[in-house]
């Protein structure tokens, strides 16, 4: 392993590896992205192969785009990874043999905390396929939630659509009024009764059910009492979680991922109105990790 | 396959098979026990070679418990199984080069509805790991629930523990007031704090949060404002079941499965005073079920 004299910090990468996707980018010393890269998932949770393997290519992409004469080895790299705030994981990733000249590993919520708040302190409510808080302040980190599908992740994607597919497959049954989601979710699903519905959604993962949550969403906004319920209940544990972190006292508060622009109306007012825009994407949260560490160095 | 009068029809086995074991009777012209076995899942859903070698195993265990002189291909065989109310695993079980005599096929819905009213028509709500009711009525079936875990199967044992579960993470959070629940449920696990339960819970099945139930009773019993509401949700679900069958107008209805004796107490006091209570075990519907079919005949 080189040392750190041997490394041109003048270009840093940055990598964002999550469970669908990993997204790399390169950057100069103002944080100019000069080139970027996407592979596939990086949590190593659903394998350690998979991961590294995603996070070398994206990275080895993102040199190649940005036209530069180096080598991944001639770079230091900040690398966020959903997975690692398991103690386990974040060993194992450590003792990865990377092609990098050095390397600084945080998990997916830090960087992705960072990047909102351009590298000073504060917090984020994360809610995409999976929900989350997290809050750093004066170096002390703090998650809130992000337990998983189906046994947490209340307030995400994931949760509104399974909370409309309990709901359809209830009403099917008459145990429930129907609603307008009951058509928008058999068409999403292309099948027209409940018996193909339960074959249809046996087993799936989180990102199925995501695909739901916009559905609900716009029954919730076509004014359906069904899914107004559904929307307030995740939004009421979103505006929840963000109560919960402000007790932490971080500067600045931010709402981030997919879902971001459906939920935020449906927030608490007090909670909206705590909320700053974030001002970084989440890979430039592993650039802005990376240069904290060289300068701890 | 010998005609059905080389068969002899005084000794009949009757098969229950489901996800976690297979149970099979022996039973002479009146319906007396004389052998049983018990072996492994039967749940053609989860795998056909699996499901058809428990049922020949329970079976075989039974004839040889019995002390008959008897093999397998001289007796009709009624087999109730879970899973074959999806038409494709029905065709396949049908199609089974079963080693009985005779085999008469249904659903452990059926079955358990048959042996519950001995034979007449009637309803059943079932709530053991998964939930669902059923009515046989003029000789229609109708269906509600049991949609399975974790998008169905409201109150059921897996979805009590579930509710627990679910309800402990967002307590660890500070996002609800601890109860009774965590210290109960955290002592089942063998385990003190959120993150060491999120490892342990990931992925489990519905057998693992059926484990859970008995704990939420308990604390609802004790008075656990928390285990109260889970506990009241899920047996309005039950008794929202027991009333939508009753438009069937089932002449009796019963309760069955592993919850019976915690949930019974908690039903609406109209859906309570209506339960009656079941007549044989789910086994011996399928005896009643393959008697019924032979006189068809």
């Amino acid at each position: 392993m080189p040392s750190s004299s041997d490394i041109n910090n003048t270009y840093l990468l940055g990598i964002d590896g999550g469970g669908s996707k990993c997204k790399a980018i390169i950057v100069d010393a103002d944080n100019n992205v000069l080139g970027e890269g996407i592979s596939g998932p990086a949590n190593p949770l659903h394998g350690f192969e998979q991961a590294v393997n995603s996070i070398t290519e994206s990275a080895q992409r993102a040199l190649e785009n940005s036209g530069l004469d180096l080598q991944l080895k001639d770079l230091t790299a900040g690398v966020g990874l959903a997975g690692v705030n398991l103690p386990a994981l974040f060993e194992q990733m450590s003792n990865w043999a990377h092609p990098f000249g050095q390397m600084f590993l945080a998990t997916d919520l830090l960087i992705a905390c960072l990047a909102a708040h351009n590298g000073s302190d504060g917090a984020v409510m994360i809610t995409g396929t999976g929900s989350c808080g997290f809050s750093y302040v004066d170096g002390h980190p703090y998650t809130i939630g992000g337990h998983g599908f189906p046994h947490g992740d209340k307030g995400s994607g994931a949760w509104f659509g399974f909370q409309a597919a309990n709901y359809v497959l209830m009403s099917l049954d008459g145990l429930k009024e129907p609603s307008s989601i009951n058509e928008k979710l058999l068409t999403l699903l292309g099948i027209d009764n409940g018996l193909e519905m339960v074959e249809v959604i046996a087993g799936k993962p989180a990102a199925f059910y995501a695909k739901m949550a916009n559905l609900v969403f716009d029954a919730a906004e076509e004014g359906d009492a069904e899914a107004i319920a559904i929307v307030k209940e995740g939004a009421g544990y979103i505006s929840g979680v963000a109560r919960q972190l402000a007790k932490q006292n971080p500067p600045r508060i931010s709402l981030i991922g997919g879902l971001t622009p459906r939920i935020k109306p449906w927030l608490a007012k007090d909670v909206k109105d705590s909320l700053a825009e974030p001002l970084c994407a989440p890979e430039m949260g592993s650039v802005i990790f990376a240069r904290q560490q060289l300068a701890l160095l």
